[in-house]
């Protein structure tokens, strides 16, 4: 849609190339705008952690892998935006962790669902759930509440990402292990989830798949500590604490810059 | 293009409105995907904010109302996004301050300009530069480096609301005052801006022009006085301890639900 070269000597040239991705994929009918929207919140709240997997997400991304290796049977829910950016490392996961892999969209519009199968067997996803959902869980307002009778529906270990606080709710109410990924440490999903990884998808997602095939060495006993060592509450908090020490940092930096204008010194 | 409906418990259905409103404009041609990401980017920081104009925004907006009254030849550059967002405020904007309201395009595509100019006329806009621009603004590697010659390159006070680092700056090399409206305090278009008014566009516009009218009541000195006064920097280091305050309290009262967890305490 957009024919218009990137500037080399533009600042933010990364972002912008990942951004023409997602602009491919909309007009594939992957993406629905309202998914670029979502992606702009999670630029911000990325540009305020650094750009960079922080500890803190390490040791959620450490948990997250543990639960998935106990798991009996573990679901990667897929939506738009995780298509788009990391179907590549949907399947990677997949195959490592041994979890099903389920489509589940909060705008079901014609051809969609196929649309995004397709995205996800070219990138390597044997079997794809949720093309035809029938059935439903209770206590979410949009098509979300339509879930595949073979996949999350019966999964005890279910990951999230890119997701709102509805669904991670309605899942923990069903008894399920809900692990998200999303770069807003004080949203609902992260908030409500059993094990938030604050960061970047294409940065947490094969480190998860490492994460799952180095753990798979840990005797079970030894899994299970890891999972019950980890407090989420807990280490939102201390993401929370790296993203407003680095807003501080920046602020300092920026003042440093008008040192030059004893005027604009504070 | 998204026909399902909002449902009506959902804590962001405001949000979900303009999202549609954007969603539409999209469609129409107004506006690009990267500005719906844009968008994205800024309702995470207005989210920080609190979705509230703060004093150091309202002290921004005194300031720019004053230079748009004292200025010779005001002009507002318009993109995509602001005539989707606020065209009518705009048109508002322009007739309060006698401004000049020029059209300037990041993406420039076939029938955009004309799409954003009918936009422009159907909310009250008179005159529209920038639809078939000649000249051009050095050191901006896009689109936006071609201007109207008779809008932004002869104005002394220009408004670029919704812009990213490389106009602000090329601006302010070419000795204007810039006045931007952007929600990321940190970003390189509110520090290089003469006047930066960190706030959501549909707030901060409909109250810049009720300034304007107020302000005109003012003296040309007093005016003078109240540019003269205004520290950019300063004010924007206000805001970024506003986000942070606010960001501390959103974390205790994050933690405060959880304090029947003992486990779960820091």
């Amino acid at each position: 849609m957009t024919e218009f070269p990137i500037p080399r000597n533009h600042p933010r040239a990364e972002s912008l190339l990942i951004r023409r991705k997602l602009t491919a994929q909309l007009d594939a009918g992957v993406l629905v705008p309202e998914g670029m929207i979502a992606h702009g919140r999670g630029e911000a709240f990325d540009y305020l952690i650094g750009e960079v997997t922080t500890p803190p997400a390490r040791h959620a991304i450490e948990a997250a892998a543990a639960s998935l290796i106990l798991a009996e049977y573990p679901v990667i829910s897929v939506n738009g935006n995780v298509a788009a950016l990391a179907a590549r490392d949907v399947a990677e996961l997949a195959r490592a962790s041994g979890a099903s892999v389920e489509i589940n969209l909060f705008h079901r519009l014609p051809g969609r669902e196929e649309a995004i199968a397709r995205l996800l067997r070219d990138a390597g996803v044997k079997k794809i759930l949720g093309i035809e959902p029938s059935a439903t869980i209770p206590e979410i307002g949009s098509g979300r509440r339509r879930v595949d009778p073979d996949g999350i529906l019966v999964a005890d270990v279910v990951l999230v990402p890119l997701e709102d606080g509805d669904r991670s709710e309605a899942l923990r109410k069903l008894g399920k292990t809900v692990i998200t990924v999303d770069l807003n440490p004080l949203s609902r999903t992260s908030q409500t989830a059993s094990i938030s990884i604050v960061d970047n998808i294409v940065r947490a997602l094969p480190r998860l798949t490492d994460e799952v095939v180095q753990s798979s060495k840990i005797g079970r006993d030894g899994l299970r500590e890891i999972v019950s060592l980890f407090d989420n509450q807990r280490n939102l908090g201390r993401i929370l604490n790296h993203i407003l020490e680095r807003m501080k940092g920046l602020s300092e930096a920026k003042f440093e810059m008008t040192e030059a204008l004893p005027s604009q010194r504070r």
